[in-house]
């Protein structure tokens, strides 16, 4: 990237990942507001911007409580004062180990596991004097990836099991109801529907290890589509733990989550090539600066996988490295209106993805560049 | 990361992208060989590793010669005592300054462009005393993304204006062979009828220049399925660009391009969650280390987008950020051949790709990590 910062957000170099700030904040406190108005704590998922910077918007400067999806991530965040970092992943042993300097070094560091091998190998290892391991159990409320099932008997065992070893803090039941994303097409009675399950299914779990004498002191669901416009019945649980909620991105506005004000990012990117044989010019945004997320619907939606703004009629709809492939949706390409060189801002289709492939964010208020953010990186 | 250089690969921290340095040394040393034996020089292309020993391996030594996809690779280069470069990108005069400095830096650092508006603004771009411009001018040869089409009046045109201008010299013309990637399923013949096109138009054209008394010092086409088996025509060519090559991947094994034993990279990742219930486990690599390159394939190719070494009965059928789902093809999944924490390798789909979701690569030979590289990002 170029050495100097620039401007305005029509100087960065072609590519570039932009970050709204005005509607990041405003993204962050509706959900911190949300949270009171629901009477849930929020634990936001630091996995879509892996930004310093981020996680205090989205603690609201607390820095407190937060899940992140790897273990680079905990450790960024510990070594930048966070603390109350639950390790959102299903644990093995072999990481334990750099959970045990976590652990040790942190407040409160908590691990999820779905199985009766790593509870094990927590039971196992050994902390510092004074320590206790502090887990939460994952469940599989129906979303179909990791977790246990919530209605299993092991479900009731594990949460027993890590109850009562002496090591050991259970703090209660964390679930991703993730299959909130497939309600496309703001297909609301689907979202309901998934909510309305997940909650019950939680509280299910937790009523009846209350009769056998296990309390859970924390009983949460994550998944923006899900915390961004919750069922009343979704405050009887303790904990929402959102994460793609602070930028937003294309597939939150298809599955209805959010208008298109609302997300906060955007790829800057630029016209380098002009193909009138082809109804077509090449951007330079390829695969490297959007990322391939949502391609299975390149067929298929209007646009392609990304939106233009300002731009309706165009479609993204082919991607190489850093080519960028775009044609009208109806038509013939004004190719007058995209000279070349002319910046154009589209929204990506999952923000968690696009963001990851920047080493750095441009964040800006208005046209402003006022900062530039460099998230971590790796496992 | 963990912060140790682990031992041997069954050390690394998961999920970890692995170079296998005996194969791509292999790979690298073919190349140059071939290459030779056709007579024609070797530009490899940096875009697939980033890194300056890739550089070093696929130059053999002379770190001479050399194409990138991006400027922030051609600083890294030049950064790095690389010389030769050629930025391999449709150039606009928004990327002009920083180009100037690479072209007032460096022996020799060449542009492409494919249009007037680009050859204008470089004959109006000052260089220092003594320095000029050197360009190719891009050709489309039935790619169809970038390039100008190599049968157009107007490519005689930009190749006449910029072999005349004072302050460039016109090296030739570079052609991306793109389409040889829609060989798909060892369709050879197509194959060598996309590589018969594209060195008879990248010929014709420049016959065409020759008797207006233009002269091309450089004549070339990349893409590793064509140059890695070429045909008999591309040795009146000058110069092969091919840059996938010191990878390799289970793209370019589908296309026919080499075998399983050629491809020097994968992924390492460990078994994270059971579902016997739906015969399923959970492995720690998602999108983030893997990519969603080639998931258009996902639905029909048997092992879905990679193929994990030695378990050909297994299927990666879904991907979230960090969480791989993986099914058997056939039958029922045996948890105990993959217990908690088992290690797999799995060859991705675009080594492209997955390679740049990575802040490092661990090198290894045999079982023994030797070393780390660390790519460059951005843009």
């Amino acid at each position: 990237m170029a050495d100097e910062v620039p401007e305005t957000i029509y100087d960065v170099p072609t590519p570039s990942f932009l970050v709204d700030i005005d509607i990041v904040k405003r993204n962050c406190s509706r959900m911190i507001e949300q949270c009171k108005r629901y009477g849930v704590e929020l634990r936001p998922h630091m996995k879509t911007h892996k930004t310093i910077e981020g996680g205090i918007l989205m603690t609201g400067g607390t820095k407190r409580k937060i899940v992140v999806s790897t273990l680079a991530e905990a450790e960024f965040y510990a070594d930048n004062g966070f603390d109350d970092i639950l390790y959102g992943y299903p644990i093995i042993k072999e990481k334990l180990n750099r959970c045990a300097k976590l652990a040790n070094h942190l407040d409160m560091f908590h691990l999820m596991f779905d199985n009766l091998t790593a509870l094990e190998a927590i039971i196992s290892s050994p902390l510092d004097p004074g320590k206790k391991w502090s887990v939460f159990l994952e469940l599989d409320c129906g979303n179909g990836r990791s977790g246990i099932k919530w209605n299993s008997e092991e479900a009731v065992h594990l949460s027993k099991m890590a109850a009562t070893a002496e090591n050991i803090v259970f703090q209660g039941l964390y679930t991703h109801c993730g299959d909130s994303y497939t309600s496309y097409d703001r297909n609301e009675g689907l979202r309901q529907e998934i909510q309305e399950n997940t909650t019950e299914r939680l509280l299910f779990l937790k009523e009846r290890l209350r009769k056998e004498g296990i309390q859970c002191k924390s009983c949460g669901c994550g998944s923006t589509p899900s915390c961004a416009n919750p069922i009343d019945s979704m405050s009887s649980l303790t904990e929402f733990h959102p994460g793609n909620y602070i930028f937003y991105d294309f597939m939150q506005m298809t599955i209805g989550t959010v208008q298109e004000e609302d997300v906060g990012v955007k790829v800057a990117t630029r016209v380098v090539s002009h193909r009138p044989d082809m109804n077509m010019m090449i951007v330079d945004a390829g695969f490297s600066a959007i990322s391939y997320d949502g391609i299975q619907r390149m067929s298929y939606q209007p646009t392609g996988i990304s939106l233009f703004k300002g731009h309706p009629n165009l479609r993204l709809f082919g991607m190489t490295q850093e080519h960028g492939k775009v044609q009208p949706i109806e038509g013939t390409l004004d190719f007058d209106m995209y000279p070349y060189g002319k910046l154009l801002f589209l929204i990506p289709w999952h923000s968690c993805d696009t963001a990851m492939m920047h080493p750095v964010y441009y964040v800006h208020s208005g046209d402003k560049i006022l900062d530039i953010w460099r998230p971590c990186r790796g496992w």
